[in-house]
């Protein structure tokens, strides 16, 4: 085999998710499109607003194009960092200037650039059941380990009684999927306390900071009176990672920064190596005309009503039917408990109504499925009648 | 040092090009802009085609947005693919389907993606000196080592008797940059065949194969009656890397492909491998909006006459001032032999009189410097004088 080794794992065990999406296209060439409710993917069905056509225009009318789509610093323009920066510090209270706001190709580029920098091979990385199957790929990149906490699933918080023994001399981040992306739960104030507490006191044994990444695209998509806590304002060593995809539908693009607090240990160091790691990974920098178009778009809120129409539909359905979901709360995901020991069973018998669910031992979650409502609500009316039929298979035996 | 190993080589070694151009910009505040002659960067001068606004014009006109800003399968927009693959063939008389394409962020993301793919830690890939400089840290990124041919600075082609005992076991890629970064030459056909003799007698010894890498960003642009050959009609094993950075002036949009022919070894487990590679690294696709703009720019002539004229003007003033310079057929570079043996500092005379120029040794090329002359003409004929000061410090002594 040509394929390193490291690779070749990866390409086995290659995304579920975007297999199932590509499952889906097929059967909807076979059964027509209208006739397959794909709740794969998590590809925002929201309109773009149309702020984003209206900042474009603006831009190519008011900026020289050698501006707008050439090269610039590899951190980003100076003003765009500044705008993300005040606009963080209005929200959340606190003090980044330009300087510690590096853009990036969304939130996956902002965290390779955080493991390109950190990672030896070996090293280890640990996040918490469930959570978002890429990062072991983006761990992998660099021949790190991903260590997984398994889910406490009674409450789908963090499960910090299983953090502490996983920690050791090799551990360098811990990964926060807040909402989490796929069980739609928020992490409470309290809990990213607690875990403050048990990392502090790692750091201290194991001689090296443990930087918290908060892995956040969801941030912004929250229902109800639901708060997100923002983490560097808990945890001092953290890195919070972001990306415009799903508030301003616009996951094409490839657009994010990474907020980097004057406050985390060897800032300077670190600073300076993930500048060079969004250089050298090939990114160079975030797209050029997109870091102006969020710049201008920073304070346009999420189409919260356009997924809680859907959430409230789908979770008041499913509930009735007989399923137990977990009680999404913020993102556009929820978790299904699998009514069959092996879930692998359960989605298999969803394309058989041709509605297409994810496995969520991809999520590190066995035993349940994940289901992605950010679609169309008509999409979510009309597959209804075939939940009834899944539904059936169960629970009216 | 919490940085990791690798990386800290990296920070250390950081791009000597973007200091110089950050050190250009702060000369700038000091003396004024225009007494400053900044040759360092290859950012084009070049005006953005005003078919790239008529494009984007268009497709948001037309295309739903969603389809514009959202996920599409990794590999990119199956159309734009299409497009390129129809273009290639047109070009080159290949026979590319869109299958054979991956979009990518820019060149330098597709080369990312092959050694991401390709190298296990230790492996080497062998470029011809001189070399642009960040080769070295794309092929770190994975724990692989850059292993370089000296120049031949007698012609500057191939240095082919050197490379035959640099290969071995390890030896899983070749970079030809053509036309070259940072001499300008136009790499010749019979050198690439004589190249394709050595790697096939050379991959029967190894038993694997040694994939070239054609990075060819600087492809259509060539002066007078050169043409650049298409190498993987010559080079079998070879994967065609291409940017639209340079042609179109559009840089900072990352926007770029990879073409691999169905008739390189191991075809199927590649395409794969690279595809997954695209997503793993956190591209996860090309900027979905630049990908339906350069589609329909494919055709779009660069704009020569911008360049050629910077590179007469430039080449002919050098010379008869008593520079030695190797004679530039493409691209938008000219490598300067220095005046003194140390050629920081010739490099640093050049900053006493505001003109920026590139140590070649981070080229692999001691003894010379790069001047990039895709800058305004306007800035170059201000910076005649300067340079009649500089060569008077060598040569009219």
């Amino acid at each position: 085999m040509v394929i390193s080794k490291n690779m070749e794992k990866l390409v086995a065990g290659s995304s579920t998710i975007r297999k199932l999406f590509e499952e889906g296209i097929q059967m909807a060439q076979e059964v027509g499109a209208e006739n397959v409710y794909d709740f794969s993917l998590g590809n925002p069905a929201s309109p773009v607003p149309h702020e984003i056509r209206d900042s474009i225009e603006n831009i190519l009318d008011n900026t020289d194009g050698n501006i707008v789509h050439g090269y610039m610093k590899n951190a980003g323009y100076d003003e765009v960092r500044k705008a993300v920066a005040d606009s963080l510090n209005r929200k959340n209270g606190t003090s980044y200037s330009a300087d510690d706001i590096i853009m990036t190709c969304g939130a996956a580029g902002a965290m390779n650039c955080v493991f390109r920098s950190l990672l030896n091979a070996e090293d280890e990385v640990i996040t918490f059941a469930p959570f978002f199957g890429e990062y072991r790929s983006y761990v992998a990149n660099y021949g790190g380990n991903l260590v997984v906490v398994p889910a406490d699933t009674k409450t789908f918080q963090l499960n910090l009684d299983a953090i502490r023994p996983l920690i050791n001399e090799k551990t360098r981040c811990v990964i926060i999927n807040n909402p989490n992306n796929p069980s739609g739960v928020i992490y409470t104030e309290d809990t990213l306390k607690k875990l403050n507490d048990i990392l502090t006191e790692a750091e201290k044994e194991i001689g090296h900071p443990i930087y918290v990444l908060a892995d956040e695209p969801y941030r912004e998509l929250v229902y109800g009176d639901q708060t997100v806590p923002y983490i560097p304002n808990i945890i001092r060593n953290s890195i919070f990672l972001y990306s415009f995809s799903k508030t301003l539908s616009l996951p094409g693009e490839r657009i994010g920064y990474m907020a980097v607090s004057k406050d985390i240990d060897y800032y300077d160091e670190m600073i300076s190596a993930l500048v060079v790691a969004n250089r050298c990974l090939g990114y160079i920098n975030a797209p050029s005309l997109f870091q102006l178009v969020v710049a201008q778009c920073l304070d346009i809120p999420a189409n919260l009503e356009f997924y809680d129409r859907n959430r409230k539909l789908l979770y008041n359905k499913l509930t009735s039917l007989g399923f137990e979901v977990v009680h999404p709360d913020g993102a556009f995901y929820m978790l299904i408990k699998s009514p069959t020991p092996e879930e692998d069973d359960f989605v298999a018998m969803g394309k058989k109504y041709h509605i297409i669910l994810v496995p969520a031992k991809s999520f590190g979650c066995p035993g349940y499925v994940r289901l992605a409502y950010c679609v169309s609500h008509d999409m979510i009316e009309r597959s209804l009648p075939a939940f009834e039929k899944l539904a059936a298979e169960y629970y009216n035996k």
